[in-house]
Formats: C-alpha cells, structure tokens, sequence
C-alpha cells in the first residue's frame, strides 16, 4: 500500500519562514502555549493551491502531527471543502502560531509583529497565486484577513472572502448544555451555507466539481470526512488522520494539563 | 532567534522509500508496536554525511518527533560522534522501521522482504557515496550490516565498520541492579573505546578534526549533549531535543500501555 505524505517546508520563502517564527516576546506564555511549539500549515505549499483558509490556532492533535486543523474543527472543515469540490487543492493556515492559553489580548493580537509574519505567509500563499477563494474560520482569522486585505499586496489581491463561523464554536459556546449545543449548530450550518454560495461561484477551477448541496440544520454523515494522508508528515499511522479525539490534555490542575499530552491509540487499532 | 530544521524525505529515493514501507505482512504486530507506524532516519539525507549509524529500532520520544535516536541511546551516540570530530555530518537509520515489542524472532529479523527494504535505504545511503564509516549499535545492527555486506553492493563498497554495545545495554541488562549497572557501563565504555579507535583512522574528513579522547570507566559531564535542533522538523520545542524521559510509555496492564505515549513538559519550561 501506498503512502503518500506531505514533503513540508522544502522552497521559499517557506524554507526560511519557519526557520525564523516569533517566539515568546510576541507571543506571551500567558497567553499562548508556547512551549509546545508553533505549528505552521496543513496542505499545498507547491502553488497548487485554489483556496486559501486562515483558522486560529492549534490544540493538542495538532502539535503531535504538527499540521494545522486536523482535530475536530479540521475534518468539519474537509467536508466544508469537500461540498465546494475542493479535496486537495487547499492551503490552510492559522491566526496564531501557538495554540491559546486562556484569551488573547487585543494588544497582543494586533502586535505589528505577529501581523507581519502572518502576513508574510499571506504574501507567499496568494500573491501571483491561482487562489480564487478564501475562507476565514471565527473572527479572529476573519480580522487576520482585514489585517492583509490592508496591506498594498492585500489591496492588488482581489478575491472571494467567506467569513464563516468558527467549526467547534456550537461547542464552545453550549457547555455541555444540548438544546444549546442544538440551536448553535443549526445556526452555524446556515451560516456555513451562506459562505458555500458565495464562494462556489468563485471556484472556476475545483478539484471535482459538482452540484452544491447545502448543509441540513444537524450534521449528516460524511460532513466529518477522514483527512487526506497526503497533508500529514511522513509514516503517520492512519489513524492519526482518519480519526480523533486520541490527544487529551489531562493532569490535576492547570498546570500539569498545561504540561501534558496524553495520546491514546484508538480502540480496534491493535488487533 | 533561527531554528534550523531537517526538511526530511525531500529527494528521491527517499521520497518514494518512505511512501512505500513494510507494514504489518513484514513486521507482525505481535513483535513491533506497528500501530505507531514507522520511524526512518535522523541526519544528513543530502549526500553530506561521513559516518552511516545503524541502531536498533524507535522508542517513545522518536515516536512523537519522527526522528530515530531521539532518547537517551541517541544522546549518547552523540557524544560518541562528538569524540570522533562528526557533529553534523552524519546519517542514521534503524535495523527496524518500528518499535519492538517484546522480543523479535529471527524468522522475522531475516524476512527477505524486511532486509530487502532496509538494504533498499542502505543502497541509497552508501553506494557513490563519502561516507567513511560505519558503527552499528547493538547485535541486531551488526546484523543488518552483515546482511548488507553480503550483497553486491555491499561487497563493492570498502568502508571502516565498529559494531559497538548498544548505548543502553547496560540499563537493560542491569534490570536496576546497581552494582552490575556499573560493571556493564564500564564494559561498554571499553567496547565503545575500541570502536573510536578503529574508526578515528578512517574518517579523513571529520566536521571538527581533534585529538581523540578516550572515554573514562564511568559516563562523564559531555557524554550526553543535546541533540542539534537541525536534525528535527520544523517548529519542534527544545525540550524535545534537548532533553529526553518527557515520554512515557503509562498505563495499567500491557495493553494500556502499548496503546499510550503520554508527553510531559520539562520542569522549568513554563515559566
């Protein structure tokens, strides 16, 4: 069996961007665990790429397979993509390198010098790109676009913008609390929709193109597709991207969860 | 601060090599923890390196950075190429693509399929190559070389090889036993002292030419440095190579564990 992989950071300007990412004066320990490292990208890097998605930040499945968005908000994402056609010609990055401790100041999201390695990466993603969409996930990754979209490079980039809600925020928004979770879902999946329609227009050059078929108002089977083998780092078990849920963060206080990733194989793996 | 980085599999044959490996068929899942799927290389894949290291196979710390000689036996093979002048110019591969779990059989460890693919890398590692030594960690390395050898690539490339003492026999076979801890170190240290003075002759083209320096009877201050940011992928923390126990293997009976890594930050990297 074949196993295709995702070669990495292996051209610039991307060779050098992730050699030299701001660390704790800009991203403030506080705020953001840095500890655990940044993680970059998931997808194409080549050029390939026909829509570009800033997310936030990344957690725990994240920092293992050091590739962005593939937990949950990650496969609600795929299938986002999936009903726009796009299966492989994507390119997603995040608001922050890190993944959030607690909130993020304003301050500290608005610090010149995150914008600008952020934007660096925008500049490398889209200028003289083939990107006919963009897809800002919550409203931090929906200010991270305004942030280019000011810039002169942003300016002379005109292109389809979705600013569509956050994947987990039906999630984080309920606690817990199932009619809510309930209401915020549906509310999500018309706000999806409204996105779906703006940008299926734009796509002119989808990897399989089909009908677009809108969201229901619960999440239907296969709006949570596996993830691609073909974006994760080289001799990753499947089911690191098929599955997840398999990275917890635990430990008796803040602390110790902070100071801990626990990985647990899923059920059925070991024969 | 610059974070130097390995972009791993980015040439061929390496690019095809690690799209194509044994699975469960080759390496059964009762003798290899199969489901953390496979672990390749650390080191120079650039044609650069001078000294080819054969270890033995993945534990829990290569497992999560996807490099191999990552713990405590790569630290101390550091400071073994340290001593010889190598602090960059080196590639190291595994006798096994996958951790070991319990004991191989030798049915297995000859599976002509299994050493077809390792000497598949070990054509790609040597043959035209400028590498001027080999060392082999442990007795199922010295095999695989062995195995190598007798091919006819093997026969046609003359190379200076030291199959030296793993670099935690001594902890295994202590079994916590202090006094005889000690004893096996100081064997291994005389073993290793061998193995400097057959290979310091032949390596003509050391990154840090010196004198060579013997080891003592005991591990000495230096004899575990840190592992070299540049081995690792992109974004890794520190911690992660500089220090090694951040992972466990924990759980309450066998299968438990074998299904869990669980990673523990460094005291004093929060601050």
């Amino acid at each position: 069996m074949l196993h295709p992989f995702d070669p990495g950071y292996v051209q610039e300007p991307f060779l050098t961007l992730v050699t030299e990412y701001p660390e704790a004066d800009v991203y403030p320990s506080g705020q953001f665990r840095i500890e655990w490292g940044p993680v970059f990208h998931r997808g194409r890097l080549d050029g390939s790429a026909r829509v570009l998605v800033i997310g936030q930040d990344p957690a725990q499945h994240e920092t293992i397979v050091r590739r962005i968005l593939a937990g949950e908000a990650g496969r609600r994402l795929q299938g986002y993509l999936a009903r726009l056609g796009v299966t492989r010609s994507y390119v997603l990055v995040n608001t922050f390198l890190y993944s959030v401790y607690g909130s993020v100041k304003a301050g500290t999201r608005r610090d010149p010098r995150l914008v600008a390695y952020r934007n660096r990466w925008l500049d490398a993603l889209l200028v003289g790109s083939r990107v006919e969409a963009v897809l800002t996930l919550g409203t931090a990754a929906g200010e991270a676009w305004q942030l280019w979209k000011a810039t002169a490079p942003g300016q002379a980039f005109p292109v389809a913008h979705a600013a569509i809600t956050h994947p987990t925020q039906p999630e984080s928004s309920s606690k817990g609390n199932e009619p809510s979770l309930a209401t915020a879902t549906k509310k999500l999946l018309e706000n999806w929709n409204a996105g779906l329609q703006l940008l299926s227009p734009a796509l002119a050059h989808p990897d399989a193109p089909r009908p677009l078929v809108l969201y229901g108002s619960t999440w239907a089977d296969g709006d949570r597709p596996p993830l691609p083998e073909t974006d994760f780092p080289a001799g990753l078990p499947a089911w690191m991207h098929e599955q997840d849920g398999w990275a917890k963060r635990a430990g008796k206080d803040d602390l110790a969860k902070r100071r801990n990733i626990t990985i647990t194989v899923p059920k059925g793996v070991i024969p």
